[in-house]
């Protein structure tokens, strides 16, 4: 069997797995995969050599779709402006098309990812790292003037929490629009740089 | 017994069901209090009529702090981008304690809000209408021009969700601060108005 064929074996094997998610509405061990699938147990381990790997290989597809948007976006070639909207508006719709598709699965595999967070950090860190390729364009381009990206990359994400984080939708969703999204953009290029007010003040916050 | 006297009686049972709530860690109802209070059920009902009146009374408690916060800075003497700051910072701040003080009765909490929506959206609304009130008083000093007081509200909830949203706190913590919210604030005032950018473009979402 090439590697490509393993893969290939492996990719069947976690649709098979998400199939199962979806029909118990519970994570999914290699035992159950096993079982559900019909398959020995030797050539499931074969595949999944640690109980991690499934889920790693779940978690995976779930995020590949996001990984080819923000690959796509940030090498367009597109204003800026546009860029940064396309990079958050495409995911949040394929998040929101997902959730719509099947809400009690997209609420189990919210849950699962906050319960095994560690296993899809390395995502939270590529969405960071991709975001500060297009806040560098973005200085380039003479916005955020003389805000470092790491105060830029915290602020603008949470500045659009509720586009990103996953489980917002279960309860803001008839809140969320692509258009208020687009003004949040516009207003974080607009307003955020190192030249602001002073709303905190310069005395910190005041004893009620 | 005068309607004081039953007040001060009421609240004093609502201090009683909320510690056996941080001990049981669970929901508490009339029966559970009149139990743990020792005293007699005719009692607790007379004091809370109707099941959800003991819930409510604690939801009532619960945000107190909060509606005290948004009376005082709302009818504070200080320029608009301090009072928005005040605003959303102090009662951040008084979330922030409590749940550092008892991370579990804290998450327990926002699970009993989440549960119970329909009983804690009074003060959700009540935060709306203290925050039109700062919308039309920073409207009035120049800031977020030509903007509707309802598109105003929406993207100011959405922009500071991080900061208002309580159990974002259980998994956001560490990255939120004071020096966050207070340029969060200044880029909607920097930013947020009718004539802005394009982020969003004029054809829409391009199909990836």
């Amino acid at each position: 069997m090439t590697e490509t064929d393993l893969q290939n074996e492996r990719s069947r094997y976690v649709g098979l797995a998400m199939d199962a998610v979806q029909r118990r509405g519970e994570a999914v061990t290699r035992a159950v995969l096993a079982t559900e699938a019909r398959t020995p147990r030797a050539r499931i381990d074969a595949l999944f050599p640690e109980e991690n790997d499934l889920f790693d290989a779940i978690v995976a597809e779930w995020f590949a779709p996001h990984v080819a948007i923000m690959e796509e976006v940030v090498a367009a070639d597109m204003p800026v402006n546009r860029k940064l909207y396309e990079f958050f508006a495409r995911r949040f719709l394929h998040m929101r098309k997902r959730y719509h598709a099947d809400p009690a699965t997209f609420q189990l595999y919210c849950e699962l990812g906050r319960d095994n967070f560690k296993q899809i950090e390395s995502y939270v860190d590529l969405g960071d790292h991709y975001l500060s390729e297009l806040i560098a364009q973005a200085q380039a381009d003479g916005y955020l003037s003389g805000v470092s990206i790491a105060d830029a990359l915290s602020l603008i994400n949470q500045m659009l929490h509720c586009y990103i984080q996953t489980d917002i939708l279960l309860y803001l969703d008839h809140r969320l629009s692509e258009a208020k999204l687009g003004r949040i953009i516009d207003t974080i290029l607009a307003g955020l740089s190192s030249d602001q007010g002073q709303a905190q003040g310069v005395t910190g916050l005041r004893v009620a």
